[in-house]
């Protein structure tokens, strides 16, 4: 092994949100488009996305959803039927006014005067209006209830700041949406789509997250109640992974979407929307990522295991390499969370120690250097990459007979796989505090302390001006109500803002 | 089974194009959205484009090809660098031109005037311009190449004549981009995606194709040399299925996509694009549906077997149901093209003949029917849509005992999957006849000649006038050239259009 160090130039202690941009840029998952807002997703990325979409697909489909496809663009009309709605999110859509372009007489092209439409089109910052308006010509009955669609799409939000993964103007989601005969059919769906959300967090991104109510200032708008799951990343920030949304009637009102009860009475229909986004990636970054690059959880990697044949250009090398394709054969014949083992053999010339560092860079959860000795003496070299905290330990590299690496291959993917969850777990419990007081919130959260946790309180769940207080006070510090947590422990003591008696807990914190 | 007889309202005979529309809403396959040009892909339709998307993704990362994702939005200066391609696309382009929108005053919304963009966006027609800068960056040396990317993506062009699945102005697709060191390669991998497309048709669709190199008037714009598909519909129509361009190095002077050969000297790369959308589902329905709906071939069909029990609302219907779920579970367990066959058992309620023929007009390859006598007597009654031409055709359904029809279910599903391409495969080589003079051209579209298929003519491939000739006496007739087939017998005679020695054959057909 090469004595040079290969390195991330930043650190996650030195600088964050460097460290991430690093991190993506090393592992070669996204760039900058040169488009304002948009980003390039690149292959290591995008495969992240393939595999994390398909697992993702398989548990919306397992519920007894169908997927369909509805338009990118929303007319203008439908888009203002809904009040609350078009108020959240008028201040960042695209705005299509033309359908041809012109030369402008100076060699250059500007949209055709001539051509202008007669009704503006947004491009999709979300589908809720189009898709009422297919439901409320699908529902006629109460037969057809629940109506249950997902779609998998491309959501345009016109931001000012973005980030990558986090925050772009275009962003890939799926987006389900559901209709029903009445509340309690809507918000055991809503609830579905949460828990769906958090064990798919925890299982595939083995990312530990807290599933839990919005308070009322962050619904989604036009939601009667807003639903999330909030991760917590290494700088102790929280990120929103993933939102469901029991919408009451008011867009059944506004779309029409009506059935016809079994007594023959006209009802009005109970929704519900969910998402995840392209935004998990993120999150999936900023939980497992080191100061050596991105750890991908082995659900999700578009390769589980690198085959590294130490190649010396040298006649030997076509005995190595046969060595190494046995090897790869006899792992993708191995299964692993229900699916072959996916393996890549990289044969690509270069310096061994260069194409290892790219690999421990994109987070391939097992790299197995093989040499001429390793082959000659039937042995594998295998690292793990959650255990990796140094391209140059050796100690890190365990030395196996190869039939013994094949029968245990799945076995340590599944252990990478806890181990992850296990770690981010461990860390995140110990940064969350429990605070009696405000004051216990100041202090926690003081200017000069890095990287803060989450605090959870107790709280009387204040309306109105009195929310509006506690929201200011918050924002003072920059921090923000996450959520109310569904699974906690019964509450007493008192609201740590009122000072009346508590009736549930809630996690502040600083977030993305 | 019931008397009653089922039936479409048209008849592909009467009015192909009524007939067209009807399959697709009565087989609930896709719907008018509202939003112009745009449509609804319901779950059927939906379900088929995700067959026919798996199996192409399998093929095309099986050619080393990598998935990424790129901007929806497209600067208009991007666009504007490729000449002849801005020429062929500016007519028919979603301008953004606005941010934001603002009230107007009257409880409307208007784009906000203070949020108008610098440089308006354009919607993705297709993505050569927004990857090829993408390529400009990721390309340094000959080690680089060849860059193998494809993306799976919505595109806009704004059409004014639309039509579900073949012409809507939003639609899906996916977009291979690729660049190499010389035109070999680039010409290699063209032709190579072709193949890859007409191999598709014929093994997954079922539907015959023929694969050639389009005439220069037919061209991308800006490309080299386009290839094609082209698919007999069933009232003689050719539709282009799926097209492959070699694009030279128009696009990489464009953007600027370079490399240092092996001697250190700067070169342009030779690009590729390649692309088949969701307009192949079109010709799905125009390839293999009948008077009674569509047949889906079993490759792409959402479930390739329904089980219906003939319910009674009665305590027997418990076992009956058992009876129908053990058959669900034994054939899932079956494996047809590679994976497990797709199964559901319809338990809805309703009138069996209802459901039956629900069924039938979505295509369905197998349908089970299964009445309390067939669970008694451990039998399954089977009809093979692909052979059904009368709803109420009781000679179609043929008895089986249960464990025999486990057995076969996979060979049957096979077998309908051949005897589909070969019924269209022998209808459309039917309609094609060879001409030797333009007067048979003329002949044998004779204006009451309903439904004509192609003519297979040769020609001497004319350029510049001659061939703008050819185009408006071919126009007159409401006729164009499809392709010159790749795979045909060497040519002799004349070009029916100069009289001088014919160099190849080429396809003349009306077209969607």
């Amino acid at each position: 092994m090469s004595a040079i160090r290969h390195a991330l130039s930043t650190k996650r202690e030195d600088d964050f949100a460097l460290w991430y941009q690093e991190v993506i840029s090393e592992a070669e998952m996204a760039e900058e488009s040169g488009v304002r807002g948009c980003m390039v997703i690149k292959p290591w990325g995008y495969g992240i996305w393939e595999r994390m979409q398909r697992r993702m697909d398989d548990r919306i489909k397992a519920a007894g959803v169908d997927n369909c496809y509805f338009p990118l663009f929303i007319p203008l009309s439908y888009f203002a039927k809904e009040a609350e709605h078009v108020e959240g999110f008028a201040k960042e859509m695209a705005v299509v006014t033309h359908h041809r372009l012109i030369g402008d007489g100076e060699g250059g092209l500007v949209p055709d005067p001539e051509a202008k439409l007669e009704e503006p089109l947004i491009v999709r910052p979300t589908s809720e209006t189009v898709i009422g308006a297919a439901m409320s010509r699908w529902i006629q009955s109460w037969r057809d209830l629940p109506l249950l669609t997902n779609q998998w799409a491309n959501v345009v939000r016109w931001e000012m700041r973005t980030r990558m993964f986090l925050r772009t103007s275009e962003f890939l989601w799926q987006e389900g949406h559901t209709a029903h005969a009445d509340r309690e059919g809507a918000m055991e769906e809503t609830l579905r789509a949460l828990e769906m959300y958090r064990d798919f967090a925890e299982t595939e991104l083995a990312m530990p997250v807290i599933a839990g109510e919005k308070p009322e200032n962050e619904r989604f708008p036009g939601a009667v109640a807003t639903y999330s799951i909030e991760a917590m990343m290494q700088d102790g920030k929280a990120l929103q992974a993933g939102t469901s949304h029991y919408l009451g009637t008011g867009f059944a009102h506004a779309a029409g979407i009506q059935y016809q009860d079994s007594e023959g009475a006209q009802q009005y229909c109970h929704t519900t929307s969910w998402g995840t986004s392209t935004r998990m990636i993120g999150g999936l970054i900023m939980t497992h990522g080191d100061d050596d690059g991105l750890r991908v959880p082995p659900m999700v990697a578009p390769h589980q295991i690198v085959i590294l044949p130490m190649l010396r250009d040298k006649p030997e090398d076509a005995e190595l390499l046969a060595y190494c394709e046995d090897l790869r054969k006899a792992l993708v014949g191995q299964s692993a969370f229900g699916e072959p083992v996916r393996v890549l053999l990289d044969k690509r010339p270069g310096k061994a120690t260069q194409k290892r560092w790219s690999w421990v860079k994109k987070g391939v959860p097992l790299i197995l250097e093989i040499g001429g000795r390793d082959a000659a003496g039937g042995q594998v070299s295998m690292l793990r990459r959650d255990k990796l905290w140094n391209d140059a330990a050796k100690a890190n590299f365990v030395g196996l007979p190869k039939d013994d690496f094949v029968n245990r291959a799945a076995g340590e993917l599944e252990e990478i796989q806890s181990a992850l969850f296990e770690e981010a777990k461990a860390k995140r419990d110990a940064e969350i505090t429990r605070v009696s007081t405000f004051a216990e919130v100041e202090a926690y959260f003081a200017p000069d302390k890095r990287y803060p946790g989450w605090v959870e309180a107790k709280w009387a769940r204040p309306t109105g001006d009195e929310l509006e207080a506690v929201i200011q006070k918050l924002k003072a510090l920059k921090l923000t109500m996450r959520n109310t947590p569904l699974e906690a422990e019964p509450v007493s003591g008192d609201c740590i803002f009122t000072g009346r008696p508590a009736v549930e807990r809630i996690y502040i914190a600083r977030a993305y």
